[in-house]
C-alpha cells in the first residue's frame, strides 16, 4: 500500500514521520515522490498536476477540515471519496478561539483599551447576558462544541443552518426565509459555515445590516463567506461595533488590505482551529484500515453539497 | 426598624429604591439622614463619624465582597456583627473576567495584536495547554468558581490558600512552606485573595520571580496584595509576559501611575465583578429577617482573620 503526502512545507517532514509509524504497514512518500501506484492520498493544498500521478487513487483525504478549495480544483478524480479531518484536536480550539472573541465583546474589552490609552477611569454600566444574544451560523461539530461552553457563560444562544437541526440550549433556525430572524436577534454572530457555493458572498450589506445596532461578528470559518468592502463599511458608518476575522479571501492576507489597519477588526492568521498532525494521522490511519478492509468511514465529503 | 444607608453616589437612588422595595416592614434612609435609632448598616466606604450616628447597630452589612476598607477604619464598632455580601451576582463576573484573560494569555492575543499593528502575517506554534498551568491564589466562593469554569477548557489548575482545602481537579497548597512551589508550576497567576494584614505586599520581587519565565499574571482581587514597582520590573526585565489589573493600591489609578501606559499591562476600573444592586438587597432583606428572628447568618467577617 502506498500513501502520497502532500502538506505545508513547514510541517511535511512531521506528517511524514507520524503517517509511517501510524501505518507501518504502508509505504508513505511525499510529492513529488511518487514513484508507483498510490493507494491514498493525504493532502493539502495539492498541486493540480498531483492527482495524475494517481490514477488508481482508493480516496482522498484532505488534512483540514475545509474542503473548499479542493473541491474547486478542475483535476480532481470525480467518483473517488474525498475525505475531510473530523476534529482533529480543532473543536477545543475552536471553542477556545470563540469564547475568547465573545467574552472580549461582551466585556467590552476593545473600549476599556481604548481608556486605558487615553488614561481615563470610566467604570461602563453591568450588560445583562439576556440583551447580548449569541448567533451561531453553522451547527456543524465546530458549532454545536461552540454552543455547548458558551451556554455554560449564560449567553442566550441562537442557531443557524441550512437544514433544520435541534441542538439542546440553541434556539434553531434554518434555511434562508428564516435567516433575517436569526440575524436580529444576534447581537454576536459567529460564522462556522464551510465555504460552498450558496455561503460565498453571504455576509453582505443587507444581511450586516440585518444584524442589530452595535452587533459584533467573529468569523473563524472562511473568508470569502464575507464581502470585505461591505463589512468594512458596516463597521465605519457605526451598525457593527467590531469584528474578529481569522479567515480571509485571500491568505496569507496582502499588506495593503484595509482590514489590517482598521480600528474595528481583531485579525489572527488562520489560527482559530489548526489541524494537529497527531490526531489526524490517528484519525487517517484508522479509516484507511477500515477502508482496506471494506467498511464505511464517517467524513466522506457530499461532493453535491460541498462539505 | 431602621436602616441607614451609604453607597457609591451614582447608585444610591438605585439602592435606596430597592432596599425599601425588598424590606416594606423597614424605613431606609440614606446618610446623613440618620434621625433615629438605627438597627441595621448597610454601607460601602462610610465616612468613619456614620458609626457614631449608630449606637445600637445590630450588624453592619458591607455592600461588596472585600471588607478590608471598612476593617481598618477605626471607628468601626467592636462586637458587632460585620456580614460581607456573599456571591452578590459577583461569581459570574469573575468568572468571565478571568476566562477571558486566561483565554487572551493563552492564546497570545498581545502578540496577534502587535503582529497586526505591523502587519505581519505569522502563525504562532500551537501550545498544548498541558504546559499552561493555572495557579489561582485564593480558593473561597470565587476562586472555586473559576477553577470550575477553567477546568472545563482542559487547563491544569492549582489552588493555594492559608489553610489547605479540597477542590475537585484543583491540585490544592496550602501555607508560606509550599507558596514556592505553587508558583513555580503557575503559567498563568490568578490572584482572588482577600487583603489582609497576611497578604498585602505578598506579590513582591522574590515571589513574582518564583512564577515560571514568561507567566502572566492576573489582579481581581486587592491592589494592595501587589507590590506595584516590583511589577512593574518583572515585566521590564522579561521574567513575566503580561499582567491582567482591575484592582490598584490607589482608586481610581492615579493618572501619573506609570501601569496606565506600560505596554504589558491590561487595566480595568475595578469592573470585575461589581455588587448587583438587585441580588445583593434580596440577599441583606433575607439576613435582617433572619437575625430579627434570632437566627444565625452566613457570610460574618471573621475579624481576627480580616475576611
Amino acid at each position: 500500500m502506498h500513501v502520497l503526502l502532500h502538506t505545508p512545507n513547514a510541517t511535511a517532514g512531521e506528517w511524514h514521520a507520524a503517517l509511517a509509524a501510524a501505518l507501518p504497514e504502508a509505504r508513505v512518500t511525499r510529492w513529488p515522490d511518487a514513484p508507483r501506484a498510490i493507494d491514498y492520498l493525504a493532502v493539502w493544498k495539492p498541486p493540480p498536476e498531483l492527482f495524475g500521478a494517481a490514477p488508481a487513487v482508493k480516496a482522498i483525504f484532505n488534512l483540514g477540515a475545509g474542503v473548499d478549495a479542493l473541491m474547486r480544483m478542475p483535476t480532481l478524480p470525480a467518483g473517488v471519496p474525498v475525505i475531510r479531518i473530523e476534529d482533529g484536536g480543532m473543536a477545543d480550539q475552536m471553542v477556545d478561539y470563540v469564547t475568547l472573541a465573545v467574552l472580549a465583546a461582551y466585556r467590552e474589552q476593545r473600549v476599556y483599551a481604548a481608556q486605558q490609552r487615553e488614561g481615563l477611569w470610566r467604570q461602563r454600566p453591568y450588560r445583562d447576558k439576556r440583551a447580548f444574544g449569541v448567533g451561531l451560523l453553522g451547527l456543524g461539530v465546530l458549532g454545536q462544541c461552540v454552543a455547548a461552553a458558551l451556554a455554560r457563560f449564560g449567553f442566550p444562544l441562537a442557531g443557524w443552518s441550512r437544514e433544520r437541526k435541534t441542538v439542546a440550549g440553541v434556539r434553531t433556525y434554518a434555511g434562508a426565509s428564516e435567516l433575517p430572524e436569526f440575524l436580529s436577534r444576534s447581537q454576536m454572530l459567529v460564522c462556522l459555515l464551510p465555504s460552498t457555493p450558496a455561503t460565498r458572498g453571504l455576509l453582505d450589506r443587507a444581511r450586516l445590516h440585518q444584524l442589530p445596532q452595535g452587533a459584533h461578528l467573529v468569523n473563524a470559518a472562511r473568508g470569502d463567506i464575507v464581502v470585505d468592502a461591505d463589512l468594512v463599511a458596516a463597521l465605519d458608518d457605526g451598525h457593527l461595533a467590531s469584528a474578529t476575522l481569522d479567515v480571509f479571501h485571500e491568505e496569507p492576507l496582502p499588506r495593503t488590505h484595509p482590514f489590517w489597519q482598521h480600528p474595528g477588526i481583531t485579525l489572527t492568521p488562520h489560527v482559530s482551529a489548526i489541524t494537529l498532525v497527531d490526531v489526524s494521522v490517528a484519525q487517517i490511519a484508522a479509516k484507511i484500515r477500515r477502508l482496506e478492509r471494506g467498511l464505511a468511514v464517517t467524513g466522506v465529503v457530499d461532493r453535491e453539497r460541498g462539505y
